[in-house]
């Protein structure tokens, strides 16, 4: 393991043609593994975000198309049922397209590669954290929104992993965690992890972040992503734009943090990413409680897109990647992965 | 009754010495209504925001008041108490002042005010609405923060007084509601409200305004205000600031619907309005249930502040106040209501 890192949780594991998964919907109250040899669970947990996170996504998608092979299916199928869960993490495709093309219809090939997706994420998660921390002034608080952290990951966690790596280097960051509605993963998951690693914090409404931005309270913002265009345009969790927006009109570093994985040079700019729309009962219902009156419709948007202008920085493994963005990104899609 | 409204909820009722409102933290699930001549239930009811929305406070005060006039009570500390409810609003204050100054010791006096100022709410909302449809274009979507409607004034509405009026006009407006947390007022109470006006509407979280404002969806915000400074920057609910950020950025205008009573001209700006914390237990619980890990703080600041700079106009039932705010805001003070 890296230097620098603590025992994390574990959202996934695989073991010998068993995928053992934290069921994310459950927590905080339970922490609670699946097992499964079936690629199909796989697929329907990555729908119902009992897997959810971008980098985690491709790390599971992976390992259900390792099952896949394990069970004789046919991969290209399997795959194309995989990446229809979820349309807005590109990190799916791409972990995919990788065991597809290592497997050549060898089910050890595709688990070596599967296992070595999710290494790279590890790894890379504790490179992004020491950039970030990097950044991070002393005695910082720093706002988060949804959770980017060991549960979406499977490392550390992205723009949690820099709080993470900021905390355990002594810099006294204390968090602002956006509760994130309508799943309330800033509540329920961001507030578990951060509890857990003993970083004081403090959960907000999603609405009071632009209000203590502007008091002076917030000295970063860290996001993590979902795609970024090549021109470094990003999807991410809905919200994350009006944060970007506040964080500009009051001179706060609004950094994404996100592994290279994660952009995607096929998508131009942030007009052409694909924003899901999920059920709107996500919305009209509160923590299991309906809350609207009967016959409400609703939106309910999954992520938005913050332009790369208001991006101060992209914190990927491969460095800081600041702007002009677009030749930023060329530039470190061009180089050769740094060895770990 | 003025003409161009409907049957509305009549959040408060005032006959002989007793004093009906609904209990709103009840909605939409039940319409309960509380029958009291106790001005310390009503002081408690605000408090507990059973009665809620800037303009509504006042007029229930000033019915405490009143009450407390009729029980030979001190008429200055119950005065005090009452307004010591919520610090934000200033309707509360303004229209504990008046009745003071009203009863001169005599009960009937302050309950004469008292209702003068409910009825002058009543028309004043009217006002505000028909000056407010004016500027909304056929087929617009109209996007609200918290509940500006009946259940905040007792008249139709200030904000969603401009929606329904619009809509009684067959302008074909549609609103896109913030859920507005931590209390849902939006979800709750606005949905409740076009519900029965038949407005179309679609709820959404408080986070995904600003995705949506970016992609053309919104044709004008409109919020209340619970005080506006004397240079026109607005305390509203919090996640006022960021929809009026979002709307800047988009070209989208912003208005703020508010009677004359809102504004303090003693408060210069809105660095001096004190914005009331309130319990964090609002944040870390949600809809009754528990969804923070044990042990997890929350802030829960209620307002925020809108700077001048980002308002188009303030609806006011003195007219549409415009750009340089604080001057059109002395001379609207300056001028003598216009008589009903």
């Amino acid at each position: 393991m890296p230097e620098n890192t603590r025992p994390q949780v574990k959202p996934i594991e695989y073991h010998d043609g068993v995928l053992r998964f934290v069921d994310q919907t459950r927590l905080p109250a339970e922490l609670r593994y699946v097992q499964t040899r079936d690629p199909a669970e796989v697929a329907a947990a990555i729908r119902g975000l009992a897997i959810r996170g971008a980098p985690l996504i491709g790390i599971a998608a992976a390992y259900a198309l390792a099952l896949a092979a394990r069970a004789g299916q046919n991969l290209r199928a399997a795959a194309d049922e995989l990446a229809a869960t979820r349309p807005t993490a590109v990190n799916l495709r791409w972990a995919l397209d990788r065991v597809l093309a290592a497997s050549t219809g060898d089910s050890a090939r595709a688990e070596a590669e599967a296992v070595r997706i999710h290494e790279e994420q590890v790894t890379a998660d504790v490179r992004m954290g020491e950039h970030g921390a990097a950044l991070v002034e002393p005695g910082a608080t720093l706002l988060t929104h949804c959770n980017a952290g060991a549960l979406a990951t499977g490392g550390i966690g992205t723009a949690l992993g820099v709080v993470k790596i900021a905390h355990w280097q002594g810099k006294r960051v204390r968090a602002l965690v956006d509760e994130t509605r309508p799943l309330l993963q800033g509540a329920r998951l961001t507030a578990w992890e951060l509890a857990r690693e003993g970083v004081p914090y403090e959960i907000i409404v999603d609405a009071a972040a632009a209000g203590l931005i502007a008091r002076g309270d917030v000295q970063a913002v860290l996001v993590g992503a979902d795609r970024i265009a090549a021109n470094g345009d990003v999807a991410n969790k809905v919200g994350t734009y009006g944060l970007a927006l506040a964080a500009q009109a009051h001179g706060v570093p609004f950094y994404v943090v996100a592994p290279a994985s994660t952009i995607d040079p096929a998508t131009p700019d942030g007009a052409r990413i694909t924003i899901e729309e999920r059920d709107g009962d996500e919305v009209l219902t509160v923590a299991s409680t309906r809350v609207a009156p009967a016959g409400s419709a609703a939106r309910n948007p999954a992520f938005d897109v913050t332009p790369a202008s208001l991006v101060t920085a992209i914190i990927t493994e491969r460095g800081v990647l600041r702007p002009p963005h677009g030749a930023a990104i060329a530039s470190a899609l061009a180089k050769t992965a740094v060895a770990p």
